[in-house]
């Protein structure tokens, strides 16, 4: 595998502007913040319509995690031994290959190359990859399952 | 802002097996595929736990678009007129800015480096960016809406 010729070069389309600065755990639940699209890329014709959507998926770069944080085998959810040791592809930690964020949020306007949103986890100055609307049949089909430690870990992110 | 400094480079982690080897828009439920890790950078170690989720996101890069198909506007879902014409951010098309494909579908098993998913709407070869467990505390919060046009074009896409 010639692992040179395979990388992927990615222009960010945009950039969050939050109140949060640092990379906090939890209570993102009441966090707004705006996504500013790049204007020498787009004009306000590419969010045409997203407002008609309740939630859309934000894929940002987690800019503030550097090369060398980044874990490749398995390490315990926030470093707290009382969780299992799992794999990176196992848990949503930060420090992860290639620091790649997605999540939904929802979207509370739409104004020129501007989108502000709820409960987005990306802090500020983050580079925006995509913005996707959510729509409902993408979610889990069938029945959904995760581990104790994974609802442990999520009991406070969201909250207000 | 500077484009040129912010680009930002990405190596993939590992490349999906489907039999799908030409995008096709629907029946994607009962697709079985395989993701396999890049041996030269990651060891099973990297999945543990990852079984115990029934659903995991997978990032990937949709190889198949080439530049000159990138929508960075509007246009009609689907280049049909009979749906409302919007914003490249307010559709999933694939065609779209970055190339950034992101679903959720179901672990099948995991074994070693490979991961056996269903319904990945990944074709054959495409490089994968990152994989992340389904927790359904990221899942939408709140009231979940979206536009008519949208549940007409998704009807069939997850249909076995």
């Amino acid at each position: 595998m010639n692992s040179e010729a395979q990388e992927i070069v990615i222009k960010p389309i945009g950039t969050v502007h939050s109140p949060r600065v640092e990379a906090i755990d939890d209570n993102w639940g009441s966090v707004v913040s705006k996504i500013q699209l790049d204007p020498t890329q787009f004009d306000e014709q590419s969010l045409w319509g997203l407002l008609d959507f309740s939630h859309c998926e934000v894929i940002y770069f987690m800019h503030g995690v550097s090369p060398e944080q980044i874990e490749k085998t398995a390490r315990h959810p926030r470093n707290n031994v009382n969780f299992p040791k799992v794999g990176i592809f196992a848990q949503r930690a930060k420090s992860r290959p290639n620091r790649i964020g997605v999540s939904r949020c929802r979207v509370i306007s739409v104004k020129g190359l501007e989108v502000t949103v709820q409960s987005l986890d990306a802090i500020d100055g983050s580079p925006v990859l995509d913005i996707k609307p959510y729509m409902e049949e993408f979610a889990p089909i069938g029945d959904v399952y995760q581990p104790k430690w994974s609802r442990e870990i999520m009991s406070q992110y969201y909250q207000k």
